[in-house]
């Protein structure tokens, strides 16, 4: 929080939690006590809780008060570390399906080659499953997420299978295929068909779609990959004498490469389809992890996401209502 | 083939294609003439092809003319770098599935943490479904290509899902944990329970098994992963002055490096479960890919490897015959 209140001096926070436990660490930091408010929570939501226990137990944990802070209106967005699943869960109860959406998804923002670069990945774990209908939601969703959050005009978005030929995969694919075809200009994006695993790092595609199942183990697979090429760079370095002097001369490299694939600075999922906003930073985030779910927080409510996105699915139902099939602008 | 002949003096080759192009090729090199036969075959697969069609019209090519080879019993594995999908049916009609088996899988061998080992991961592509049946036939299999391939006695064996805790998932996934569960021990293999996408880059299991969907999504995303990274890597390197230096001095660990991810070495796709061995190696692949491939393929015939896997799925059969509940037909 410190962090991002130096860099951003429009920023306010609603703390929930133990106050006793708060109070002086806020305490400590001058520049947050003015623009920090805390609000009780006597409990927490453990890590391993089961996301039912939750929903029917947890209306005294921080998680709680939080998603009631933005379903109140006394924050535009909420940000949390915690239990993915509980969090999901509470914020179905508290914050609702947006109107029109059938399933919030969680997408995350994936580095791409072009320096600086990302693209939109979702679902990476709201739901195992996703039907065609499902996935076009998530491509209207995913599309408007790179818009603000990215600032890409006309998104590219791609479905996630097995290979690029129109006839691979699951039949609910070649639907979902189907359907953003159909979809695509008049919805804001353009649709690139069926992208690879190999695509999540390409820079063919800004959006991909994908059931939360498969988008999960991807994301997880991504991540591992890179903290196995991290600890093999290390030992590398420091096999030889020849290679230590490299490690210390390439020093600033590394820490440049850090920078790009730290899955820290991309760590805020984004709950898409509820009314309010809700980011997801990792569990295991520290000062700089969180600070950059903050800020991706911050710039969703300030461009007024949730509202936007809410026009986007009323458009498309609307449009689809009369006309079933048919395709909207042409733009 | 060349650099597979300098390493290894037992190896032999039947080569199909074209007789006119492969002559001279062959010729060329004095170490291959006295250990390669030639067999004409006038036609190839294109990478594009659709399986289904290869399967009625592909009688003249030279992935139908290998595999025959293979089936008459003239070579105990064959080594091809095409079009998978078509490799997979062709195998399928001319080797066919092996006793007991319901559905083959194609596995890979992926890198893991401690320097130079490796772990199985299956399916990653022939069969874009698995239920609970099919994903305790891929522990049998994988944990047997474990043991001769990488020459781990008792593999530990864990199903690839979004979360570790016995509840995620879908139901299938919890069905299998139950049948790994009662299997495990007989059928020698240790049963992990579930792991997630993180763990293909653990330590913590030899053999992930997972329907071909999300296997495939998953080493296509790890690959790309590496080679975003190794992207950033040389960037970043050649940013100033002092990290060309350090480049420079790095060299060497960067070699190392290469040699440990660089996706060639561990290049051979597996199909497990049919009669006959079958290797598969990536599309791309240069010598070092190949030599991998054919390194692999070499392994598995010399120990025996179909005919053990055939035992192990045919014990299974037998001990689980009177119980109920196992083995069902899926199809």
């Amino acid at each position: 929080m410190a962090k991002s209140a130096r860099k951003n001096d429009e920023i306010r926070f609603i703390v929930h939690g133990d106050e006793a436990i708060l109070q002086p660490l806020i305490a400590k930091r001058r520049e947050l006590t003015d623009i920090v408010e805390i609000r009780h929570a006597p409990d927490v939501v453990s890590m391993d809780a089961k996301p039912s226990r939750v929903v029917r137990n947890g209306k005294t944990t921080s998680m709680w008060a939080t998603l009631q802070t933005v379903e109140a209106g006394d924050a535009p967005v909420a940000v949390s570390c915690g239990n993915t699943g509980a969090l999901m869960a509470i914020a179905m109860l508290r914050l609702r399906k947006a109107p029109g959406v059938d399933r919030p998804a969680i997408a995350v923002l994936w580095p791409s080659p072009r320096a600086g670069s990302h693209k939109v990945v979702l679902d990476v774990g709201a739901d195992i499953r996703a039907e065609a209908d499902n996935l076009l939601q998530y491509a209207i969703m995913g599309a408007e997420y790179a818009r603000i959050g990215l600032g890409i005009d006309m998104p590219r978005v791609g479905i996630l299978n097995v290979g690029t030929e129109e006839h691979k995969g699951r039949p609910s694919l070649q639907d979902a295929n189907k359907l953003l075809e159909a979809a695509a200009q008049g919805d804001g994006f353009t649709h690139v068909g069926f992208v690879e695993g190999g695509d999540l790092a390409s820079d063919t595609v800004d959006v991909i779609v994908t059931d939360g199942f498969t988008g999960n183990v991807a994301l997880k697979t991504a991540e591992g990959t890179a903290s196995l090429i991290r600890g093999f760079l290390k030992e590398a370095m420091m096999h030889t004498i020849f290679s230590r002097i490299g490690a210390l001369f390439a020093l600033t490299s590394l820490r440049r490469l850090q920078k790009r694939v730290d899955p820290r600075r991309v760590n805020g999922g984004v709950f898409l389809g509820l009314n309010g906003a809700v980011v997801k930073s990792h569990g295991g985030a520290d000062a700089t992890g969180v600070s950059a779910a903050i800020k991706l927080a911050f710039t969703m409510a300030k461009g007024g996401f949730s509202e936007t996105l809410a026009q986007r699915i009323a458009s498309h139902a609307t449009k689809h209502e009369d006309a079933p099939k048919t395709q909207g602008d042409t733009a």
